[in-house]
């Protein structure tokens, strides 16, 4: 109730300020017997990691996972899985100036309005190095769903007004590796290029932008997703809004669709040998809020980070005006590193999901 | 977990099929002694109810509230509140010709795969038909919130490529009167004009079309969301995306400020009297999941109805290819009546953070 | 949250006042295409039923189950069941002498107190009225589990100090006939005579008394429960916990077993033919709260209802002292009827856990 | 779900194994600006910890526990609370002996057939260790109710058939003060001295005993708990349940209650001062499942410890017989340490449904 938990039966609960001693996760609910590939936790870590291209802050944090239980000789064995991961480079001082001043457009104010106190360090719980924590038990839970079959890609698909024109998606595997060539995380290069370029001049001008990340999940089952409140594109909405930043969502066609006719935009059932499909997919893999089979498709907008290097008017904590320098360390776009997060969110929400689709499937009848 | 709950606190489940006995609510944890106004909640039934125009679906429904617990001499007792909305014009044999039809972009297949089983009278469970459900409770809810002072408005701001221009929203009581003088629920008298020809069109060649409805929240307290999963535009964006037809949800800047500089989407810090405001409002009333004070904003995309008047190729239970005709009644926009339900969410919504809120404000420190 | 609600998968929400319109229950979460036997719902409320004996509370209702939903052509469609149950004996003006007035050992004080205000007429929602919305979905608690192989019984074990002897519970079915042979429900036929008599001596009395019951769980598979927190024992401790009266719960042993050393204690494993068996059943077959295989066993304590016809001193809304008197309809002994409300109540805790059990079993390794 | 977790609003999270690297708990939910006195927890701990006298286990753990998050300069800052207990005298060598024998009584069989997979050093997740993560928690929980003047007491008043006489308790914190003079925790002396010799005795026989626990709560508000399934006696209930090797639960009267006659047993309202009490408290501070404003009281009951330092005849995990002899390092009774255990529990309890409570008093009516 108090937020910090998502999922109901793979449930991840997370804990940690940016600039106390560590951030971390509990997550209960992960089935037995699943290989808990270290590295490859490690890796996923890595790829969200601050200080890891000139695009990103120069943070420098290892990020380095403790797994301190739920993992007996390489396995999960049923039981809550716990992962720390230490702050390193926790330079408070650097704070000091916002000690009592509201930065706009981050969470200072509300979080002295609703507590009466708070840990002014970095953001403290609002700082999105939180979602460490959800890329670890994420890490997870993509190991669990690769043991069924399940695929899950995203990638950068806009930054600022440069958007990515549609890729085939029919080999995402390929798309991955396009994706890792860059540092922005778009998988078509010269689109890429062109972000990289123009990131690298929003950073020198101390300013930020926002951008879009598109993502794609293959190869569910039919029938993941609970009506009518627990929608599987509802809980992936939920889950992406809930990345810091985070200011749109949508699946399938999204908002364009609304201006479509239905004539237009209905999904055709068709035969391809003995697999259901639609000819089309603007439902985005869900009907009913309930997996179709086909891809599963959504879009997630982030709005451009709140620090900037410029000085900006504000108020301080006895409400007096002042002026708030740019300082610190910050991203000048987040979506290269948020790739990696809205990846481990969608993960956790169908590894929820598939247990719940699960729960039905062993009854006698 | 089965998805038919809403709310933690201030928590609803639905039940009921389109064509069964009945629909119906229990509200769980609204608080005592709220003046239930059997009237208001009637009004709302009666703006979301099929039949109220000539471009909304003709299908006879009353839409009778029955409150069968919870009130006791017209006052809420603190327990459950069930509501019992019976199914009158149920016409079930309009159906038998799609019994074993998938109809195209519905939720006949997912429901089939999913439980084996289904009732194909009218989309059943996944009809919109469950939503006066939901328009029930959240007007118990809005009774809730008015006693608290909070305010919510919704219109349609889109149909098709058609928009509304952005409104003065200073005195919504006013727009609410705007609103309820046209049919299509655009409170821009104009474009309302506009989109009811436009939509009378569509009906007349047996189509659909999709649109956007935009909402405010006004008079929250400093404090409403829970860091990290549960902020209160997750919150929102979950209920949102769990309405039917539903595709894509934005607040505040939204899917436009991801295009943006943060040094253009900064929201600045000011003091209007006593009170601290923001000079402008890109963070949509909500800054780190937590209300700031200022107007919440948020759009809703909705894709066109599915069902159309129109031959279409499909698939039978059997696998096999053929044809299902358009019969039926049918809305040809869902954006009108959906207005309601977009408000009843989100009071819903509101309601529940409200109380979660609380829970904290009466702690001896 | 707010405490009408049971389980999660398989999951109750209760609803009704003892004097307004309706009691019912929605059921989500139960598995499509069970066989929904309306008349054996029917004869699970009718062993619930007030008025069914000289021994029971003589209010007339006929305790008439309306399904409204979830059920289609006989089957579970796996969408909410919703069960209304109409109050028709309501008698309200039997309820006018105590409106001001707390009755000893009820609930009249401390709702008046929670809520500011509260349905006082035969104690609204506190009264045992609403168990018969448990019992309705308890029956198909029971119709679902039953599919799967798994036996529930209970039988009342003690009424004021009569106790049953220990019963061979090597037939089940028998038992079972062996109860209902007998207005108390005490599988003994010796003990029910016995009870019986005592139990009419108080009720000539105005006078009333407490009692036990017992009850098998058979056919368990191994593995039903979660660690730490959700123990099977301990869902069944707060299950029969939440039954009015109920003032004591112990499983196995119980509170004997605290008397006894470990050497005496220890249920040895042992084989039957394939089948791995436990010498003695001291654990009441649950050992580190998950099921193991054997009979699951526990006792339930009920205080004596409250409501005697006698006048007794006791104070009003004013705080001022006053007498009540004992008018009104009352059980002399609660045991009886109790008995379907702990197999309801323990049928709804199997299969949730069932579910969750389930939930993990598809998993691909 | 999967079940390491306790409560709603105030919410606790455990994690880890007997003999892994750590133990911990996340608390989320915890009122920001409650003073985190760290030595309390840890003198907390203390009295739980392992080898404190000559009656418990002689496993050597500091206990020490690290707070990593949710406390800034001393203060809860409302976000969550994370501590981490390393374990340290792991000596998993101990354990090589049963690593595939299943211990009569214990864990080991119905794990190794819930989750393929079991952490077998010491009984990995289904040790009592795992409760000192509770302690932790629930000391945060005490420092929490202390500020709103709530006081918990319990002690040990049963060890086999050594009973407590019962105890004037108008002075808890006396009460406290002759408890903490014995090692056995029974705050009656004479009764204490009797149950350390006879726990020495059977400590030198190596077998084990077990126990009750009686419990007080003082200066609840009247209204906490929620009808029907959460009534405040169903909530302790589970809690206490889910403490290792508790086998039965009691409150008010209890089991002896059910055979009282309702004439006996009902407790009559009247004033002190300008507050109502009532003159008897069989209903022990609960009715309606509410606190009614009196000492909320409750009797649990403890088994005897399953690990005895003899030879008994098992299965291993081939379902072969084979025998397992008494080695490793046990508690000839449980009672002592579990004191700080049910303390513990009760105190998280009574926090989460105080904020249930505070979450509607300040609603606008």
């Amino acid at each position: 109730m108090a937020g910090n938990s998502f999922g109901d039966l793979f449930r991840i609960t997370t804990f940690g300020e940016s600039h106390g001693a560590a951030i971390g996760v509990i997550l209960d609910g992960c089935p037995s017997n699943i290989t808990i590939d270290e590295a490859f936790i490690q890796s996923e870590l890595d790829k969200r990691r601050p200080g890891q291209s000139k695009i990103t802050t120069q943070r420098k944090e290892s990020d380095t996972a403790q797994l301190l239980s739920g993992v007996f000789e390489g396995k999960s064995t049923g039981t809550p899985i716990a992962i720390v991961i230490p702050n390193e480079d926790q330079r408070s001082k650097d704070y000091s100036h916002i000690s009592d001043k509201f930065r706009p457009s981050h969470a200072d104010y509300t979080y002295q309005m609703k507590y009466g106190i708070r840990d002014y360090r970095g953001g403290g719980r609002s700082s999105a190095r939180e979602t460490a924590a959800r890329v670890a038990a994420g890490a997870i839970a993509k190991l669990f769903l690769k043991q069924q079959g399940i695929e899950i890609f995203a990638h950068v698909s806009g930054v600022g007004s440069i958007t990515s024109p549609n890729l085939d998606t029919a080999d995402l595997a390929r798309l991955l590796e396009l994706r890792e060539d860059n540092i922005v995380r778009c998988a078509d290069p010269a689109t890429a290029t062109e972000m990289i370029t123009y990131i690298d001049g929003i950073r020198k001008a101390g300013d930020t932008v926002g951008g879009r990340i598109s993502t794609v999940i293959r190869n569910l089952p039919v029938g993941l997703g609970e009506p009518v409140f627990d929608k599987l594109h509802a809980d992936l909405a939920k889950a992406m809004m809930g990345i810091n930043a985070v200011h749109g969502f949508e699946y399938g066609s999204g908002f364009e669709g609304s201006k479509y006719k239905g004539s237009e935009h209905n999904d055709i059932f068709s035969k391809e040998g003995t697999k259901t499909i639609t000819r089309t997919n603007y439902s985005g893999g869900i009907q009913g809020g309930i997996s179709n089979g086909m891809d599963v498709t959504f879009n997630v907008a982030f709005k451009p980070v709140a620090t900037i290097m410029r000085d900006q008017p504000t108020l301080n904590e006895a409400g007096e005006e002042t002026v708030i320098s740019g300082k610190g360390r910050h991203d000048p776009c987040v979506v290269p590193r948020a790739v990696i997060i809205v990846e481990a969110m969608a993960a956790l929400v169908i590894a929820d999901h598939l247990l719940k689709y699960n729960a039905y499937l062993n009854v006698k009848k």
